[in-house]
């Protein structure tokens, strides 16, 4: 299943997008607002897939809890598939636990949903279907 | 630069890898051991890049201290380089601090060097020269 992006949980887009875009020697995509997950993004290409800066626009959100707890880091880790539909019903029928059995809108306008860290070891992981077609 | 692969650190890669398997539906690689990291190391294919899942050999191991520290989960993140030295001069040259100032022996007989998370906002960053040819 190939890798989409890594989750990479910031503080502040200001500040940490041109270390790494410095560090990486590549420039980040424009800001995006994903009201939903209460996040400002910024996508940094890394080869095939990419990095996804989050910002949290309040401090209850899901990112704004992860920085109070864990402080600034690695957040995520998505995976593409063709079918979502298709891979939450057999995550499920795996006895796999997830955080949404149905998709819901993601950054990038894609399809997304996340598995719970429970049953990923310790990992958040979202699979991401690409494209704006509703899946 | 190419995303390379992500490692996650368990507990024990006996438990971990199938539940990664199943949910990922891809095979993993055999195990590795690289003594000079305190890890046991398997691969598993995702997309272009991988996952590396790293089990400590002991506790005192940077892997087992992480473990201990913060449970189960996203260790660090690699890209590819084609030029490791030529990367880390680069690097120090921005002032990024680095935890390998010279490439050493990784996993897979590649080369590899770790800049320090102080300098990648929180995240364990590692560069990685494929092929076993001396940088």
């Amino acid at each position: 299943m190939p890798f989409d992006h890594l989750g990479i949980a910031v503080r502040s887009l200001k500040e940490a997008i041109p270390r790494w875009e410095s560090a990486l020697g590549q420039k980040a995509g424009s800001i995006e607002e994903v009201p939903g997950q209460g996040v400002r993004v910024r996508f940094l290409p890394a080869g095939p897939g990419s990095l996804e800066f989050l910002e949290p626009t309040r401090p209850d959100s899901p990112v704004g809890r992860f920085l109070e707890r864990r402080g600034e880091g690695l957040h995520h880790v998505a995976f593409s598939v063709t079918d979502l539909r298709a891979q939450l019903q057999a995550l499920e029928g795996r006895g796999i636990r997830l955080i949404d059995r149905e998709p819901r809108r993601g950054a990038r306008g894609h399809w997304v949903a996340f598995g719970h860290p429970e049953s990923f070891g310790g990992v958040l992981t979202e699979f991401v279907q690409p494209g704006e077609d509703p899946p």
